[in-house]
């Protein structure tokens, strides 16, 4: 069988699971997801050990400590797998909720209610709990899901995949509800994202190289987003102690998520008193400052910021302090160098912060939070399938709901056009 | 300046007045729409003028009377395009609705509020009302427009975007919130679809090929139908005579739009007794009748329908005709050799009411009421940019809200990531 037709089989196999799918009931999916995370957990040594051939290989390869890191499966890893695909069991089921429904003049009773999308492509990199995590959310939003991993996790991505498989089969339920394109080389991906009359869906998640690979060769929808330049704003009038814990936990906590700040922004009239001290405690945890020459002029030996820093996602211990003359410049800035993705302003004046909420166009903008809580959990959605920048379909951090579309219904006694 | 150059040039003028438009009052938006409405009004003759010129260019290169009829703009035309724009003025603005807002556990208040997507550009056939129509819709929901019309009415949409962006300017606002692409050949189209940084959305209206032509070429997201092959079911119990007045409002009432019945499906036990008059009262209309094998032997001198005629949309006097020998029959025929638009089921059996509704995987699904009734205006939209057969974004018909993403809104009183 050629490469070709191989992709195509998964993709009209999934399909058909997906109709399937589509009206099995939540309880059904329910037993699935519990079955699923019984038997991720019984058979532990197994995916240890699977997962361990992974890692050899990309030992000998000579892969990076962080992509090995990233890569290794723990004992802990599994169960924490296992507990993921539970909480996701535990959630609401997103299908059939009427969203809305009125009665028209007429006497047509006409509703919005939620349906799946139908397929699912999920493309990433090497993170083994991706598969059995974006597999449960999938599932539970009655999608099937087709999935493509980095090929450095492939043992551990098919040991995980047939786990999933075999607990849909011993539920009676096609196992073809989750796939693993596991055939080696680009060519297959690019086959998969062909396969636009059969799938309805692909998220890629990863590195801005990866999206954009996706993106650009896709002909399927693709929801997404390539990085995250988030900016604090400290406004002229703000509680400066706040201001230091927000800007301390947006740049320190987790320095290389998506959500973390990359670029600092102070109005001038509070830099020369909240700078100095702000940029002397980043410096203690370890963070390197660029600046620009109004923060170099505040502080000796700070590194000047360049055209490019503004728009660089470090996704590490560096932070670009830039002197603003006031909010306007602010948003000015954010709107020429951010992702769109999350931006905050600390202030206490509530034009301010009315005028930043409806001004910066992000998928989540803030008013005295840290940029890190832009997130599915906080957010209070359970889990999330990841982050969009892009505005259609959805924004911001996306869930269940976001992996279902809708249909309209009508329930009439004979309406006709008139 | 060549194509290229020109094309990105307005795509970023769009972009800059999307800008302003999407923070513009509602009031400062209605104002505008009115001044549209009356300027159209009073420039009548101007615009009856211009479009005479297209209707005898249409003339001379021989061009159907459908097709001159769809093109022609009288006096009445030019006063409903008026009374659409201001129809539009009278809707609610969705921009700035607070969909949902809660506080979390850890006191921070999270929002979904609806802002514009940005530039929206339209792609359509030669039907001038369109152009003041989607111009109002884009308008009004905060986006800004870039307008593809048929090249037949090019001195016609000329006329009517000059009076947009002459009533934009005239309230202050930049006219390049409309513009219109009027160079001509297929090159400018394409050029357009790929501004995939600039442009957010393009809705191609029209006939299937403009739609397929749009798609494989469009970097940027399309929202579309192919075509409508709307199926009426009559089942096994059902009220009679309201099946025949379904079905007789379904084809006969406007049988060239796309929610239009092109294939009626008739429950095997009541078929005998349904069919025959049935028939015979659309023929009496002019409908041809195209019957399957059963359907023929009911009734003499029917034409056969081949496997072609299932996946036909007629847009004209035409019907298939299937027996069928029950519902799980009626919902694979409509799987199969459906488009996802409007299906209607005629029952007075609850369980099989909730099957089809469940089951039937189409934007619009109907009990026992007439698939003419899909649309924005009966569904209380107040006015439809077009009807979806995708899942993404939205699924059905589009109006104002449609026209909108969302982003979330977090008010804080320090929260930080634990």
């Amino acid at each position: 069988m050629s490469l070709q037709t191989e992709i195509r089989k998964m993709a009209v196999s999934a399909k058909e699971a997906s109709k399937e799918l589509a009206i099995t009931s939540t309880e059904a999916k329910n037993r699935v997801l519990l079955r699923m995370a019984k038997e991720l957990r019984k058979r532990l040594s197994f995916l240890v050990r699977e997962n361990k051939k992974d890692v050899a290989a990309a030992s000998r390869s000579g892969k990076s400590k962080a992509f090995i890191d990233r890569l290794i499966l723990s004992d802990k890893g599994v169960r924490g797998m296992a507990e993921s695909v539970e909480t996701i069991a535990r959630l609401n089921d997103p299908v059939g909720e009427v969203i809305q429904m009125s009665r028209r003049p007429n006497g047509l009773l006409i509703g919005k209610v939620r349906v799946p999308l139908g397929v699912i492509a999920i493309v990433y990199e090497s993170r083994p709990n991706v598969t059995s995590d974006t597999a449960a959310l999938c599932l539970k939003s009655g999608n099937a899901v087709v999935l493509r991993g980095g090929s450095d996790a492939l043992a551990s991505n098919r040991a995980i995949v047939s786990i999933l498989r075999q607990s849909l089969r011993d539920e009676g339920l096609s196992p073809d509800a989750v796939t693993l394109v596991s055939q080696r080389g680009h060519e297959a991906v690019r086959l998969l994202l062909r396969q636009n009359d059969l799938i309805n869906l692909v998220i890629p998640r990863g590195g801005e190289a990866l999206i954009r690979e996706v993106e650009k060769f896709s002909k399927i929808p693709v929801i997404k987003h390539y990085k995250g330049i988030c900016h604090v704003y400290v406004d002229e009038v703000c509680d400066l102690n706040m201001a230091e814990r927000i800007v301390m936990n947006a740049k320190v906590q987790r320095p290389a998520t998506c959500n973390a700040m990359e670029t600092l922004l102070v109005h001038e009239d509070v830099a020369p008193r909240f700078l100095p001290p702000m940029i002397r405690k980043l410096q203690k945890k370890g963070v390197e400052i660029r600046g620009c020459e109004k923060t170099s002029r505040l502080l000796k030996g700070i590194r000047r910021a360049t055209e490019r820093d503004w728009r660089t996602e470090y996704l590490d211990l560096i932070l670009s302090v830039r002197v603003v003359k006031d909010l306007s410049q602010a948003i000015q800035h954010i709107t020429e160098y951010g992702s769109m993705h999350t931006d905050t302003i600390v202030t206490e004046n509530h034009e301010h912060a009315m005028r930043f909420l409806r001004e910066v166009d992000s998928a989540c903008v803030f008013v005295n939070a840290s940029t890190r809580m832009n997130d599915g959990g906080v957010f209070g959605m359970g889990a999330e399938v990841g982050i969009s920048t892009d505005k259609l379909h959805a924004r911001g951090p996306m869930g269940l709901t976001e992996l279902t579309s809708y249909k309209f219904i009508g329930l009439g006694d004979g309406q006709i056009r008139k």
